[in-house]
Order: structure tokens, then C-alpha cells, then sequence
């Protein structure tokens, strides 16, 4: 099984190699963006997108930027980095990942300038620091690709919702790491994708990487998936998560409530797997997360056709909440945490 | 308030006059069907839908595909008026209410035919036949209407899924019918519409019709009704039916079944308005109904652009089945109809 690569260096290490998820599922481009222009202009317009993803890019894209003026004067180059970095990291103004990524390259680079390395040297610093931060990402997928795998048996069928998988990560990604996972351990695992309205990341996305990958997949419309429970066709829930509260309250992209809610109907185990950053001790239930609401237009035209009366009112929030009493265990690098949950600050240290 | 009408006579009396429901929500285009052809055409392209409509259309088509014979002889106008009724009545083979409206213009036929009467006579009793069909759909919408309007109090906000409204019946609808009757009598209804994929019945037909009759309405992806309703924000769900079985379960557009948990996980009434017809006797429960899968292209694409990976596997399900116990009460043309449910023959009469 070879799960696809959504970020990663060009061999000759002088490029970002972005998988173009604009084109999909239509067409398969991988594109080298190097330039801090390149590099800005696939972020916003999310060539690469997934929080981890972009952040990858982004520490990625400060080294391939400044490559070309390594011959500088010491003083420009700087300039220059600071320059790149700060247009690098308001490409997505509120992607958190995107500022923590190019917030640890510059602080390599303050080192190496205080310590008065060469131009040369501190690129070097830079692109071993970019790197790690890809590292880390793609142990963190696999960290809980191992976590999870366990809970997929022989022929298991498992439902998620959006896309948490490779394409928005450095490595296997996260609600699909499990799955990927015990395909490569050599189970079959069959995956219903809903296709995740309105902008389709299930269908799109999710789809295609395990399409990609050999992995069965069925594609379904989000309204389905109750039918397919009453059916017996569901054996567990698994999907990301975008915050993780205190007191384990989840915000994920809008339906995985409803996911949830169907999930505990019909006795289905719902799992959540997230990095260990996810979760925020300082949010302390759901109900203080900011819910994000989206344009009207993905909601009253499809592919520039109308689907709906020009000027009727839509609802368009992207993300819900999953109160934590629907959750069966979160699924993390740090391994299965099983409830009560109790996330208040120095809940990693307490788990020790 | 005036609620569009999908299918009534042109002002002459001539024609059968259609919202063209293909055009919508983009258009607003009526179309007069005259001829044998152009009432199939109609019926198989969905000009017209919904099974009330469709049946509606085809008696009426009857009439006026035959207008132009009636001064052929007696033997050549009977031969008319039999092939005619067969070509229409094979327009849309599965449309049960098709097949049901041609059979009653036919009988009617029958007796006039056996009582000799000119052919002129015999057209005036088949449209006296076909306006019977129409006012007696309209009467039981309004029936349905009269039945349903007590449970929207002023402000109410009502969900509702896919489209069993003006578009798909001679009147106010099923489900959209004590929306339209408690907004006439004055009070103010919300409605949030399930967009309902894959066809989108919800945003492109319910949004429109209320909309158009100046009912304030609210178009929301289907994996947002969880959201809505955990805030507080849905009062209560009115669905239609496509059969209800003899123990109360209920077939509907797929996703009908999924509201329905939510609505009960949430404490929200869940209300199934339907035409006393839509009863089925014979079948005992759910279990018995057959699911009708649809095609693969209503998944993979959107307006011609592929939504989902080309050679990917789809589930289609156009229906599903929502258990008995998860319906508060039927509001039907007979009345509100409440638990326990027993539709076993002869159930109408043991009602009274």
C-alpha cells in the first residue's frame, strides 16, 4: 500500500512538491512551488490545505524562498527571511498551524544569528528545522495509526466525515492513519466516506487518497449514513477533529454531531482521532468555541449552477460540536483515551 | 399569500399548464402540454413531478390530447382514447398515482361508452373526471392543511425534507400544507430546508415554492439539522411520505430517517403528513418495502464536474425507512392520527 504524499521536498530538495487538491478528484498534478510568491499564492488558494499541511508548506516554503540570495550580504539575507516569513504566515491569517510552523523556523534562525553563522549555515539550520517539523507531523500520523489500528478487525466498516486524512497532513493523516494503518498490517478495512456538504471534502478527497491507496471506499451522501447504521453496514465511527476541549467537547467540521448522535442511536462505537495538540486546556467546554460561518454561495450554487433561489437565506456554519459524552475514546499520538475525560491544564503530564 | 400551481387547465382549457420543474430554482418557466407526446415528454422528463402531480397531469393530458378528434367517428375516437390512455399511462411505469388517474378517466370512459354517448359527450366526461382528480387532490392538501396547522404556533420553526409541496401535488402539498394553511390564517412559520442530496429537492423546489408564497425559509446543508437543533432552533420536524406501512413505518426520501433519530435525541416532534392514500394495508412493516437504488452519476458529479473519484463506489438509496415509534403523530386528510399505529385493513373504517 502506498498512501499518496500531500507535502513533501522535490528530490533535488530545491522545491516544495504540493499535490494540486484544487484538481482533484478530476486530475492527479503535483506541483513544485518555490518562490515566496509560489509558495503564498498555494496557500491561499488552497492548493495545500489541512492545518498540518500548511504549516509543513509554509516552513518548507521560507527555505526554498531564500535559496536564491544565499550569495547576499549577511544583512539582506535577513531582511530578507524576515520579509519571507511574514508574508508566508499571513497567507492564511487564522491556519494557527501556519504561525507555530514558521514561529519555530525563525526561532532556529534567531539562534544561528546570534550565534553569527554564514548565509549558508543558516539556511542549513532552517531546512533541518522545516524538515523536523515534517518528521514530526508524519510520527504524529503514524503514532496514531498505531493507536488505532487495534480497533479495526478483519472486514471492519468504518464511517467518516471530511477529509482528516493524508492530503491534510505530512504523513497518513489522522482519522484515516488507523485505517491505513491495519490495511498495511494486512486487514481489509472497508470505509463509507460521507461526501461532507457543502464543499465535498469526503467526496473530493477522502474518496480519492484511498482510492489511491487500494483502499475500499463507498461514497455517500451525508443523509445516508443513518440508513446504512439501521442496516448494520456501520461497525465504527472514526473522524478528526479541529479543537478539543477541556472537558472533551469536540468541534469538527458541521455534521460530525449529527454523525455522532446517529453513531450512539444505533449502539456504534464513535471514535475521534487528533493529534495531542489538538486539545485545548483553555477552552473549557464546547460552548466557548467560536463557530466560523461560511459564505452563502457553496450553499445556493453548485459548479456555477444555481441549486437554490438566487436570494434565499442559508445557514453555513463549517464547523458543530460534539459533546463529549458521544465520544467512545479519542484516538491521539499519545495513544486511546478512554472516558471521563479531564483535559484541564497538565492533563499530559497527569497521564503520564 | 398565493402557493404556486404545478399543474392546473390554461385559461382556454386546452392544455395542461406545468411549471417546467426542471428549470428551477433558476427559472420560472410554465409550459402548456397539449398532445399525446408532449404529455409524455412532460411526465418522463420531470417537467412535472411528485406522484399526486404527475397522476393529475396525466388525466388531464387525456383530455386534451383528444380535443382534436372529436369529429372522427364514433369507432377511430374510442381507439384514440384507448392508446392515448396506454401511452400515457406507460410514461413513468413505477408512478403508481399514474397508472391510478388514468384508470379512473378510463372507467368513466366505460360507462359512457356503454351508454352511447357522442364523442363530444364522452370528452366532457372524461374533463369533468380529470377536474375531479384535481379538486379532490386539492381538497386533501387542504384537508392535510386544516389537520396541521395547529401544531405551528406563532414563530414556530419547522424543518422539513425534500420537497412534498405545491410542486408535487394539484395544491397546497403534503408536508409544506399546514405551513402554507397556519401562514394564510395569519401567523408567522419558519422553515428550514434540508437541501436533500443528491437531487436537492430541498434548496432547488421546497426553497423555491415557499419563497415564492413569501414564507420565510431557510436553506441548510443535511448534515446541519444536528447543529440546529442542539441549539435549540428547530421547534418541530413535518416530513411527507412516500408508504406508510400497516404498523406505522414509514418510507420517505432517503435522509428522512436520520431526522428523525435526531429530532428524538433532541426531544423535538417528528410529524409525517400524508394523504390517507399513502397507507398501505398489505405491507406490515417496513421491513417489507423495497428500496429503489439509483444511479451512480447523481454522486460522482455536480452540474458536470466530477464531485468524486470517476470509477469510485457509490450508495444511492432514493429512500429509507423511519420505525413507527420515532413518529409523534400522522396528519392526515382524515385528521391527526396518533400512536399506537395500526393500519391493518379496514383501519379507516374501525377510525370512524
Amino acid at each position: 500500500m502506498s498512501v499518496i504524499e500531500a507535502v513533501r521536498w522535490s528530490p533535488e530538495g530545491d522545491a516544495v512538491r504540493l499535490i494540486d487538491q484544487r484538481r482533484l478528484p478530476g486530475e492527479y498534478v503535483e506541483r513544485d512551488v518555490r518562490t515566496c510568491e509560489d509558495v503564498c499564492e498555494a496557500i491561499r488558494t488552497l492548493t495545500v490545505r489541512g492545518a498540518p499541511a500548511i504549516g509543513i508548506c509554509g516552513a518548507m516554503g521560507v527555505v526554498t524562498a531564500l535559496a536564491g540570495d544565499v550569495d547576499t550580504p549577511a544583512g539582506v539575507f535577513r531582511a530578507r527571511l524576515r520579509e519571507v516569513a511574514a508574508r508566508i504566515r499571513e497567507a492564511r491569517p487564522t491556519a494557527v498551524n501556519l504561525a507555530w510552523a514558521i514561529d519555530r523556523v525563525l526561532g532556529v534562525a534567531a539562534i544561528a544569528i546570534a550565534a553569527e553563522r554564514s548565509n549558508s549555515e543558516l539556511l542549513t539550520a532552517l531546512r533541518r528545522e522545516a524538515t523536523a517539523i515534517l518528521d514530526e507531523d508524519r510520527a504524529m500520523c503514524e503514532a496514531i495509526g498505531s493507536a488505532g489500528a487495534p480497533l479495526l478487525a478483519e472486514n471492519a466498516r468504518v464511517l467518516t466525515h471530511c477529509n482528516a486524512g493524508a492530503l491534510a497532513t505530512g504523513g497518513i493523516g489522522t482519522a484515516l492513519a488507523p485505517i491505513y494503518r491495519a490495511t498495511r498490517d494486512g486487514r481489509r478495512v472497508l470505509v463509507y466516506a460521507d461526501e461532507t456538504r457543502p464543499l465535498l471534502q469526503g467526496s473530493r478527497l477522502t474518496a480519492w487518497e484511498l482510492s489511491r491507496a487500494g483502499v475500499p471506499v463507498t461514497v455517500i451522501a451525508d443523509n445516508m449514513a443513518a440508513s446504512l447504521m439501521g442496516l448494520g453496514a456501520i461497525d465504527l465511527v472514526i473522524v478528526g477533529a479541529d479543537r478539543i476541549a477541556a472537558n472533551g467537547d469536540v468541534a469538527n467540521k458541521i455534521g460530525t454531531y449529527g454523525v455522532a448522535i446517529l453513531a450512539h442511536h444505533h449502539g456504534i462505537p464513535f471514535y475521534v482521532a487528533a493529534p495531542s495538540s489538538t486539545i485545548d486546556p483553555s477552552t473549557p467546554t464546547g460552548r466557548e468555541i467560536i463557530i466560523e460561518q461560511r459564505g452563502r454561495e457553496e450553499m445556493v450554487q453548485l459548479a456555477g449552477t444555481p441549486s437554490a433561489p438566487p436570494d434565499v437565506a442559508v445557514c453555513n456554519p463549517a464547523f458543530d460540536v460534539t459533546p463529549a459524552k458521544l465520544v467512545t475514546a479519542f484516538v491521539t499520538d499519545r495513544g486511546m483515551i478512554l472516558p471521563p475525560y479531564d483535559f484541564r491544564e497538565g492533563w499530559d503530564e497527569r497521564m503520564g
